[in-house]
């Protein structure tokens, strides 16, 4: 048996994603549309609250492409306020012209593979909670995509030894950091929760740096190797400002 | 030929996934909701009557994400029931703003790898009996996975000795132990009967549970090497008296 | 190249597996509905009249979970009159209420490995003929599914001597032997008409079995190593006197 | 790098697979039937004449089993008359009542492997020109199946060396030379044009023999070890006096 | 680690495609029809003079078989001009009966194994520009398709040295090279943005070619041992004076 990674946990997390259905939106009458969409501004409003008060956050981008229309991210203390803020989401006007797409249920996580020895609680840790609890960026750009550690015969992360996913995973870290102050990155777990192990979030405000930091990685024995990737969802944010443009 | 395992088995099992088709409920009058809701009410009293009876049991929660919206096991002596009573929840007035998102169908199983060596009839011991004939506990949150183990080339788990498997599963099981009162865990075997070869049913009170299990027991060989997983589903608890809420 | 096995080929087979749209079914008035569930009959009734005469033979099933509600097995001498049968069923007043599911076209077979050495045409024989044109049972439960033999690398079942594969073909029949009497056990061949290689419907009056038959031959290196299995579709019995129950 | 196969390239090539629907269909008033399917039989005769006179070939075949329910399979000289040939279709009344189910674009292929060393010009020897613009028969069954050579760790056969190939394909080529005056086989290679590398397409009288060649060539090295292959679509010839049966 | 690869780094990229629903669009009008296919027109247009501009390129045309109708590719400086750009085409009417098929977030890039050593600021030489900010041509035909390269086991394209892949790219290259004058070809990556990580989109006023050229390079190392390939899509050019052909 390979010794088991210990992980900080913090808020829950869902990832929903959804299409829209132009061909009946558009059957709309104007006044119709803004009701919709003032009733998903007042939704969005009330995260926004959430997010200010530092009792959760979330993010709202126009997805490119034919995967999905829109991503919400949002983020909460409990699995709970997530499912509740789903069902409240599904209920809303404009969600009878959404289909989904895809969603993502996990855990703002952090390894211990890089969390460095400390004192005291690490719960308490200001930098360790700025993590585990994180005020989601408005940048222009988002990126998201689930992943797994692969375990294929010889190329099976799970029965290395912590010695040696440490040794891997600190040279992997090292190209993360070098993109320090370009993108912001999220890591959100999810065994047991969904399908794939992780989930990897990222925000920048120059879309092309989203390509560069996965090609780069890509050559390094943790992607090349044992990376197993889902699909990749990348989008414009979507402030407030832009619904009516983007529904209209 | 390698030697095969030895099995209990228990109750008939029916897992039933679905998703709820919002947009078409939405445009229900109140009232009508209230006809279906109670009808709904109806069935899940009578799977309650079984279950205080332990003439089978059953669970109801509301699964997060995209996947599915709402989960019903069911345990029965025989399948003859539990395909009654999928007929007659298809037969709800509810059903019809219902989609099918996924089904498993199974026996709760008991492996000889746990098996202590005991004198009698071990369907006639009470602590087997409480595993086979399983009251399923009502907790704050439910996790329902399939999976297989592995025949891949060099890591195939069927060609492995009872002896090996044995001691694997030792270890394996010591982890499942150490989360005892943290978490309820039910084994159900579909070999032959549904795609995967055994259904994983959690509850617990507390959702963190679920990853911190699986992702120790990510790093065991027995799911390093061998386990091939299907999908996760998590959900909340959805007592009757949420279901208007719920609905509505 | 690698001996290729002979096969004794009788009956063309189809299967048919039908989900029902119960949401639009239940619009039908009760009157409409007799006039479907007549017809029907009278379809069930044909089927009866041929396998009486022992020229053809079928099995009409009500399948359990979401996968499909509903399996038409059909056995005839000749393609043409499955092609034929699966129009008529199409244009059954039924059928507009029947989503296909999922269907596999074949031929009963019996393989060389089993075929006893013996004088004169094994087409005349009694025992090579009642298998190749069976009487299908009506048993309380049906199971049915696809198969392939592996060809991945060092687990490759065509690159294998004639020798290898009869004496690993010979040691898994015993397995299947072992359970004459409580399963009845039909083979057919789809090698260049369908998708899988071989489909196994199997028929019991205690579904059990079907759990200990595939779980004891998965530790059978024919499965353990070569198998690769298609979904499994497990049933009840629907005989005429059940379909008004079935469908109202 | 391995010596590329050279190629001698016919007519283009275009299966086309559609599912009637037939609870839409059967809606319609028997002149409105008769009208699409006199449409259907003008698309038709206007094909037939095109064979007729050897500037391209067609075949058209009732599909057994639910993953479709017509082929259409048409060869011209240029793409863009198939290409004109598949629109026209699509604008036919009856197509309003087809659902796609598959398609496969390619072009009819002779590879070198099996070209005999002969002077002048392949392209004006006859025997080769009947291979590459062929008149496709009207036999009663026909098979469809796309395949790719596998390119897996030790089984990739574009790794091979063409003396290894060509050996191979020899052993491979006497088995279909054995099916001579029993199987039709046409290839038409796909390369760049669609998901599978080849599509082979037989026709006979007797569709026990598709699965004969099948599976005896399944047991040479070249399907054993290297054939990837894509659906089986079987079905019976549907000649234009049997169309109003067909459809009504 | 291996030496992760330099690149080159373009115009943003969309492919879109989409399936035409026939069905619904004949029900219109032909003054409606004439409304529908005037507005795209229009778009087209407005393509056409970003294209002359060299502010951006695009391509339209018409996909052969049942995977899609049409693709519309379009290049711009930002990823936020084609996001814009597709909404605005969702809003058109004509994609009222469009239904999206597939689609591609890519950036146009230039690999360093191909980059002469060269002075001064590579984005400000003409001939990397003109491959960078490419002028798409309107040949006859196009073909599309995504791709990988292989991380499986033994056949890891990321594990091998740089030294190893710019052999193996510089071989591949020069089958590419004895295309040209017959092919066009455009390489987009997508790491980070899309499923797999190059689309390659290519022309040629024979369509013959891109069966040569695949065919040819499937045979050398990069392609066979490491190339993993999506979906191809071939399709013949659809200019503006065809367009009412095509939709009436």
């Amino acid at each position: 048996m390979s010794e088991a990674v210990n992980t900080l946990d913090g808020w829950y997390s869902l990832h929903l994603l959804y299409k829209v259905d132009w061909a009946s939106f558009k059957l709309l009458e104007d006044s119709e549309k803004d009701v919709l969409i003032n009733e998903l501004k007042g939704f969005l409003a009330r995260e926004e609250e959430v997010h200010q008060k530092n009792e959760g956050s979330y993010a709202f981008y126009n997805i490119t492409g034919q995967k999905a229309d829109l991503i919400l991210w949002m983020l909460r203390p409990t699995i709970d306020e997530l499912n509740a803020l789903e069902l409240e989401f599904n209920k809303l006007k404009v969600a009878d012209f959404l289909i989904p797409a895809y969603s993502y249920v996990s855990i703002v996580e952090l390894s211990s593979y890089l969390a460095k020895g400390s004192d005291g609680d690490p719960y308490e840790n200001p930098f360790v909670r700025a993590r585990l609890y994180p005020e989601v960026p408005k940048s222009k750009y988002i990126c998201f995509y689930p992943m797994d550690k692969k375990r294929d015969l010889d190329d099976n992360w799970y029965m290395l030894s912590m010695e040696e996913r440490s040794k891997l995973m600190y040279d992997h870290s090292k190209i993360g950091r070098s993109y320090a102050g370009k993108i912001k990155q999220f890591i959100t777990g999810s065994q047991g929760l969904d399908e794939y192990e992780w989930g990897v979030t990222l925000f920048s405000d120059d879309m092309l740096e989203f390509k560069n930091i996965i090609y780069e990685m890509r050559f390094d024995e943790v992607s090349a190797r044992y990376g197993v990737f889902g699909d990749f969802y990348v989008g414009v944010h979507l402030p407030d400002e832009s619904l009516d443009a983007f529904f209209k």
